[in-house]
Parts: C-alpha cells; sequence; structure tokens
C-alpha cells in the first residue's frame, strides 16, 4: 500500500501558545493559566491524550466492522499523570512524559465480552498512535536559525 | 513538585469522528474523506504531531527563558511517515504508526547556533511528548461492556 505522509506546520504565538495547522483546520495549543497560559486550547499532554483517543476509536470501530460485529455506542476516558520535575529542569528519576496512560471504552454492543476484548487486543497492536507510544519512535529535530 | 494529572473523555460520533472534552475544551478528531470519515477535524496521526509541535514550543521557549535567550520568533514544521498495511490488518514487517518523526525549528534569535542547538538538546530531554515518544510508554487499556 502507498506510505501515507502526514505534514502539521505551527506558528508560536507565546511563550505556551501555539498556532497550528494541518490541511483546512487550524488548532490552538496552549497552556492553563496556572501554568502560564492563556488557557485557549488544551495543552500538548492533552493533545497526545485526545489523539489515542481518537486513534482508539477509529481502530476499534474498524476492526469491529471486519468482523460483523455491532457497536452500538462507545464512551472512551483516558488518563495520564507524570511528574512536572524533569520538565522544569530539576534533578529527577522520573522520566519527562506519562509514568503510564490508562483508557477505558465503555462499549454498547450486543458482543460478548470475550469478543470485545479479543477485538480491543488487535485495536493495541493496529491503532499507529498506540504504536508509537508503546515502541520507541526516533524523532530527528532540527534547528534552523533565521536571525 | 506535585504530580499532574491529565483527563480526556470522548465519545464515539461515528467510525471516524471523536468529540473529545477535555476541561472546557471540545475537540473533534476525524479522517478525511478518501480515509473513509466526514472530514471535520485533524484525524489522530495530525494529533499528534500537533501535540508534538506544542510541546517542542512551550518546551524550547522555557528553556531559552531560562538562559535568558530571547526568541524573536518561533516556526516548525512537523512530518512523520506511515505504512497503513497495519493499520489495515495485512501481513507486513513494518511498524503500525510513524517510522520516525522529522521537526524542523526555524528560530528568529540574536543567539548564536551553538547556543540554540544546546537549548534543543536540552528540549528533546524535557519535553514530555518527545520523551513518551522516543522511550516506551506503558498502556492499560480496559473495556467495560455496558450491553
Amino acid at each position: 500500500m502507498k506510505e501515507l505522509k502526514f505534514i502539521v506546520t505551527g506558528r508560536s504565538l507565546s511563550k505556551s501558545k501555539l498556532l497550528a495547522k494541518v490541511r483546512n483546520f487550524e488548532i490552538i495549543v496552549d497552556e492553563p493559566l496556572e501554568i502560564g497560559g492563556s488557557d485557549e486550547g488544551p495543552n500538548p499532554m492533552e493533545y497526545l491524550l485526545i489523539a489515542l483517543a481518537g486513534c482508539l476509536n477509529v481502530t476499534f470501530q474498524w476492526i469491529a466492522a471486519e468482523r460483523g460485529v455491532d457497536i452500538h455506542s462507545l464512551e472512551l476516558i483516558l488518563e495520564g499523570k507524570l511528574n512536572p520535575e524533569k520538565f522544569n529542569g530539576i534533578l529527577t528519576k522520573d522520566r519527562a512524559g506519562y509514568k503510564e496512560i490508562t483508557a477505558i471504552l465503555k462499549v454498547k454492543s450486543d458482543a460478548s465480552k470475550k469478543v470485545l476484548e479479543d477485538i480491543l487486543r488487535e485495536t493495541k497492536k493496529r491503532c499507529p498512535v498506540s504504536d508509537n507510544l508503546m515502541e520507541p519512535t526516533p524523532l530527528r529535530i532540527e534547528i534552523e536559525n533565521l536571525q
């Protein structure tokens, strides 16, 4: 199959606020007031959970459809905790990001729990965002000093 | 420092579309028409890049400010490529997610390239989203069958 390429551009509007552009969409990333932002949008760690929630939805629904399983409704609750010390430059043994992410999928379906758990197991493997979180993803970041 | 907790809830509006709620914000995740969606918002893989772009902005700006370096402007371009076969259930040696993510930071600053590269090196370590991508992040996903 043809390789897919995704591109996002962003312009820093303040130390905390970014205007991101994706195809025809403009998305604001910001921080809450108490973290020094202007609270005009979710923050980066929240967008990470949004990405995972969206990916679990489409992958779970897709695999259910492949198997002829009707999903009457699907709601998700995602949560992550982190120690902000590393971000703040404080010496710590903890990592900078989420230590773990938990997700609960509340599914209304006539299918058995066993069938749904099997779809979920497959979802974890095939959801691209899950894969980029669970397995190491190389980042190549370069700087251009425009002066 | 106090541990930070982030929570996102989501409701599936279609096989491809999710309404995500975060504090006072409502965010739509969707897929483009050609991937079977209704194209009302960025897709999950784009939100993953948005999360990283927002995190690189705030972390880079934060560390520059710590070091007394003025950043006159900052623009970012992020890109990721993936093979959609695994998502589609086709046997492949490729991973499901991005093989690599590249980011270019276009910075206007009076600081030297060396100073900016040093800020970037520190940014990669302290940005929570970078950490969750570069290092394995445990996901615990459970299902509740509401029938």
